[in-house]
């Protein structure tokens, strides 16, 4: 799916810090609270590498709220493809493959992360962001033999890139096929925080801990500075993991400030809280726009929209709000995507919407 | 695309020894002058590892073929993904990527070869086996920015794996495309013989010295025991190429057995001869199946055919010939792939006819 | 060279948290300008990816201080073993290798991660930590053909791991062997402040940038939270590297906050006092200990100590102290290593040296 | 070991031709038999990819030697390179390394291929080639946490790179710390004929079977035009392996010509008779050129000789036979490495002899 208009390389104008944001949810820094701590305790002295009491505290609240799963292990580490490509590249055998739906992070804006590990990515067609049990079979009837690679682990995310969620049941369907034909669960949870804190969602901690081989939870994009977890519930790949994490670069000499990071996240609800509040702007933009008779490229409950506008009031939105335009829908139409986050204010949500209906 | 019916892994009953042959283009050995010389010149110590002088007149004879291209390379190695993921891992710079029809050999039946050097594979769909410049510029322009892959190379094969031909036309759009995008060009000539015999070909050697970075010249499939010729006609890519093919387990000690064969083959026209043999029973084939009105998958003028025939027929002519099932049309039909090779027996094309019609 | 006694992986007692630190420099946190201008720019939306304000500002003053090397690139990654094998694997091709000491980190303490991107180090014994032009002639000599790997950059250190420095007249010599022999050079600046604040040190920045063709400059252990600053000098390199930092996994999110502390430190020279205020400390360290009258494993003017202690003192000190326990030299001795940092403070080695004679 | 002289990649003259081959045991082409069979079976239609009788019928061969190991697989490629880095990558996780002497094959003559499929070899010293238990139980103490790669395999050579050869003692030796570590070894065999038929040789394929994890048995330099068997003994490498093989390149479409010669190997004990031979012509040099009064750099039984001879007498030598200087002594002696094979001419051995004494 292409991107078209602003592009990641381009920069923003001075005059843009003004404007609205909803280009996505990284723009800002960190929630306060995590300022704060990392005040606090700067001078403490730690072990490196992980081994702070901060990075041990934050395994505990985490591991805590995946329940009966007490075996899982839990990692901090400082990015999402990092966290993929240190996973995937554990879960795989060389010849072995990652299905993936054919909008997946790691199919798409990685750069070839989980390829530069040796591995292939058997892609799926998708419209909205999600992968099918039927899908999955198919891939496993097409690969017949050793001339092909051996598909092996079911790659997820929750929300999906195009903001879309998965239910409880689904990914107990997923669960069912991966144990009937010998796969492994690997779900992308760079927005976990959104996905389960959606209107719909029916998924806890725990259920993903029990449904999945391992996921991660996203920080970078739910109120941390940097920081990703990575919970990894079946056995066979806890085993020696800090030395996949060290030799493909994503084990931090000052692993405190990742650790800081999740425990505040973690120590009373404030993950959930920081999501909740980027749901809500969600919400209240959603709902406007939808009040206006617009339509949407891809209906979604989390803090990703993706609303379909005439190009005139695009370009008057442009002036005062910065987005991405998404897909061309016809010379007059454009999907957007309108990202909210834990910083999201609701004064620049109820503008846009006044600016949308002038 | 699938192939169902007999897998490569399932073996043949001892009776179907006596079988007709059109399940590939080597299921022979090789070509009795090879043979020959392996014995004539058996017991003549050569320095090892491609520095005999078997090996050397290889390389002057094929040469000798490309015109003008007087700075070409020529290397032998052992197989065709081996030279697929040796010549491929050298054009390639770590987040680059190469394009390539979804049927490409290195997309579906190299076990990720290509991945395993690091490399991702852009494919695009194709009925027909080939690659269009509008493909591939589609492409570059989705791959906008560095969270996405660089694609740099277009992979082509010729036969395609369906058996259809480049025109020399299609070849130099391709290559005024690559030259427009900074692209390289690389072409599998895993059956190059039996696309530059085919009827209507209008491509030489010397044109693929001109409009490729590289190529091979597949030996395997057309009368030798093992044996690909890659030949480097970018001179970016000529430097130390030996150091890759040592690398990834290519370079033969007995690089004698490579060189004897390729100077046999290509001292005299041998090897246009065996192509052209394999082409001529495959036209008897297909003129026959043509006239008794069956249709074929993918129209071909080369050592491979894909005709649409009905089940009972099938399952009568299974009774006699090998061949591959390579995909159900409908309840009652099936394309099958069927492959003549230099070692075809016109009394066996012509028994297949005559049991065609029965 | 062989750690004893506290392993990096074993946990601190928490009375052990007011002891003196001279385990390493990334115990605390970061220096706490740097803390206050995260807090101050916490709410001004920024890019992502590296294209934000602080970024731009932050290569401005680096390159500042590369004096005529004006097309030096900068790039701001997570950590040291993500600069050196997303570096490292960009200088190399597939067959190449890169010579380097015995004691160097990417040999030892990367877990594998240059070997992880397919590339070969050639080590060369060393005592000092350093490598000389004529064990490099040597590695060079010894690969004589294809049947090895193509040695194409040398990998040196300074501070080199074990404390020591290179002075301006010994790079300039293995720039002269590199430039005659078509080698490039990398240097791991993990602690290139400490090393350009030594008393007899007669290199700057703007030296690196001439005599090397890439380098990066520590932030992690010199007050920053994390954070790595490669520099490219060679043009070739310079083409397309944010690929690179992205496919293996470095390129932030929200790379502000790698923009912003490198702006701190290079605004003024705030990285600079801070290395320098480690060597003072570890000078009086140096000086206490020398005036006892021990000996040291390897003489250094940095801010990493290894003093030969005989054990019964060392018992002694390990009681109010935290350090390594780096080399056993008899029964009775062992040396070990002492590090200072931007954090330490003056009562703690006043302490230190009170408990030493004691 | 630097290899002085004569380099591989240098060119014989025609008038060389005549010379006696002391050079390697790659220098003919194959044992008659093997040329037999080849002829006679050449237009036997066979499956490819390894499932042609032949194939079945050399891995029973094989099998039938590994006695009372009826679970070990067997699998041709088509050389040593492709074998070993097939295997280990198999064996090793991607943090994983191997052990492995300074003098392997795999760290010194294999252009990086071990770290091209991503692991480090740790080599340690060695004068005979061999490794013993207490230099892997210190490779091991060494490496103490995850920021070192973990050694979990020991490669060793029989006959070694400098013709020396393990006692079964020796052999179970390193099996038991093997054991007792968590340790698997891998045995290269390019050579194992050699090794196997030397006078005080204690061990069978069944033991080998028996100790190791895998092993493979060198076809290429003991009278096949090429090939390798690998044989897989721990059960948890087998699953799958021919994915391996294929993605490596080493599934020769033709896999006949593989198992024609291994079938011609086997049946009867041709394989053992051709190294027999070897050794016996080595054995006649070894005690003429003893009988001279000239020592060797290494003392051997196999079919590789390090006599240390005069410069004089060398050059006269040169005039009439072809060998590698190996080392240099001093300045007037260099230590030369004479290799013999199963077509090495008694005369040529006894002229030697001759000329040695002249």
């Amino acid at each position: 799916m292409l991107v078209i208009g602003r592009k990641a390389g381009e920069n923003m104008e001075f005059s843009e810090k003004n404007k609205g944001f909803f280009i996505n949810d990284y723009s800002e820094g960190a929630h306060p609270e995590i300022l704060k701590r990392l005040s606090e305790t700067n001078f403490q002295p730690e072990e490196g590498y992980g081994e702070d009491v901060f990075t041990k505290q934050a395994k505990e609240e985490i591991k805590r709220l995946l329940g009966k799963n007490h075996h899982s292990q839990v990692h901090l580490v400082s990015g999402g493809t990092q966290a993929n490509l240190t996973t995937l590249g554990i879960m795989l055998k060389p010849y072995e493959s990652v299905i993936a739906p054919a909008t997946a992070h790691i199919a798409v804006h990685e750069t070839g992360a989980i390829e530069a590990t040796g591995h292939k990515i058997n892609t799926v067609p998708t419209e909205d962001g999600k992968i099918t049990p039927a899908q999955i079979l198919d891939v496993l009837e097409e690969h017949e033999d050793e001339h092909m690679v051996l598909p092996r682990v079911i790659y997820i995310s929750n929300t999906t890139e195009v903001g879309s969620c998965y239910t409880k049941k689904e990914l107990q369907e997923l669960r069912a096929l991966a144990d009937e034909q010998g796969l492994k669960i690997y779900l992308d949870g760079a927005r976990i925080g959104s996905a389960l804190m959606t209107k719909s969602n029916d998924l806890t901690l725990e259920d993903l801990a029990e449904l999945t081989d391992a996921f991660y939870i996203g920080g970078t994009k739910n109120g941390a500075l940097l920081g990703e977890a990575i919970v990894l519930n079946n056995r066979e790949l806890q085993e020696n993991f800090r030395f996949a994490i060290k030799q493909r670069g994503g084990l931090m000499a000052k692993g405190r400030v990742l650790g800081l990071q999740f425990a505040a996240l973690f120590e009373g609800d404030l993950f959930f809280q920081l999501a909740t509040h980027a749901n809500e702007m969600a919400d209240i933009l959603r709902e406007g726009i939808h009040s206006e008779g617009y339509k949407f490229l891809v209906e979604t409950e989390s803090n990703q929209l993706f609303p379909i506008l005439p190009e005139p009031l695009i370009e008057e939105l442009e002036k005062k709000y910065v987005f991405y335009r998404w897909k061309k829908i016809d010379n007059h139409h454009t999907a957007l995507r309108l990202v909210t986050s834990w910083a999201t204010e609701k004064e620049k949500v109820e503008a846009f919407l006044r600016d949308l209906k002038a």
